[in-house]
């Protein structure tokens, strides 16, 4: 059985949601950051990056979220997460993926957690005070040129929504409005309506 | 045949050094970031990103270099750059390089392009001085934690060895002082004997 380390509503949401959605064993750990739980040695000597996600699995512990969800559609073929047979779709998949963890994902912490780039304050005062406009861009270019519909990959659900929707979930009402990006909007209200999703909500925040 | 869209010492060398070692037929296209070439509407029309790398295939263009990279191991699995037929195995080589891309390079590109992140010059010149130190904690957690030894992975070279080639090749000398960290400096020497990373070095410099 898969054991999940998350911490509620962080990037960790896309494997948890994935798991769930692949219909696999597994369980979750919390993780408390309020207590800074992510630098105990016990944590560090699950993942020394300090960072969550973190799966444990029979054969070692994985980190990366995009590495976790290619794991899990890879241990259950069956609930169809990727492109597994088509190589070019999956290095799409993958290219999305890959975009949103160090592209979209990072141009999000530069509002949050602009400490890991600069000590100065007024430093990390201007990287939040742009952030929204570099996170506009990136949900703009995805809006614009990624997004092929009614899923993130077309007609086919698959690893690239859960991490899509959670970062959406970040940045909707504060940082970009997602309102007006309605390719985007319509994929946070059908990601919304999945039981997948519901379960994996209830059981982060319920 | 494969044509990758690059720019001389960018992180598309990993992706030119992984064809190089694959052995398919492929081309490269360099793309002038003096002139800003990667900005330009032709280029766009490739890439809307306007960064390289960028591969264009028989059935599409891909970006993000952890996507290319295990694009060219699935088209050419006889060159056994990746552990295809193992699911942990290969996540834990995409963890790898999705660490490259998602902090590593992210962490280096403070140095080099803070303006991606602030306007303040004040601000650019706070996250380049930090630079280093952040650099330095990545490239210590990868000597300490991450790699197996001789090669990323351990025994076998993979997709890992030139992405972390790439990055190791931007920092030496500079940002981190690499002669302190004993078996990434190996790695550095190990893979500029290797014949397709010299052929690919003399293919962008010579």
């Amino acid at each position: 059985m898969f054991k999940l380390y998350y911490s509620p509503g962080s990037c960790a949401l896309a494997a948890h949601i994935a798991l769930e959605e692949a219909g696999g064993d597994y369980e979750t750990i919390r993780i408390n950051f309020g207590s800074e739980e992510q630098r105990a040695a016990e944590y560090l000597a699950i993942n020394p990056k300090g960072r969550v996600p973190a799966l444990v699995t029979g054969k070692g512990i994985l980190t990366e979220t995009p590495a976790i969800l290619l794991f899990i559609a890879q241990s259950f073929p069956q609930a169809g997460l990727a492109p597994l047979d088509d190589f070019f779709e999956l290095a799409r998949l993958q290219a999305f993926n890959s975009y949103i963890c160090s592209t979209v994902h990072v141009a999000h912490a530069h509002g949050v957690r602009g400490y890991r780039w600069a000590d100065d304050p007024a430093a990390i005062a201007e990287m939040k005070r742009k952030a929204p406009e570099t996170v506009s861009a990136c949900f703009e270019l995805i809006e614009n040129e990624m997004f092929e519909g009614p899923w993130v990959m077309g007609e086919t659900y698959s690893l690239c929504d859960p991490y899509l929707y959670t970062l959406t979930r970040w940045v909707k009402g504060g940082m970009v409005d997602v309102t007006k990006l309605p390719k985007i909007f319509a994929h946070l209200e059908r990601m919304e309506a999945r039981h997948a999703v519901k379960t994996v909500l209830d059981s982060q925040f319920g």
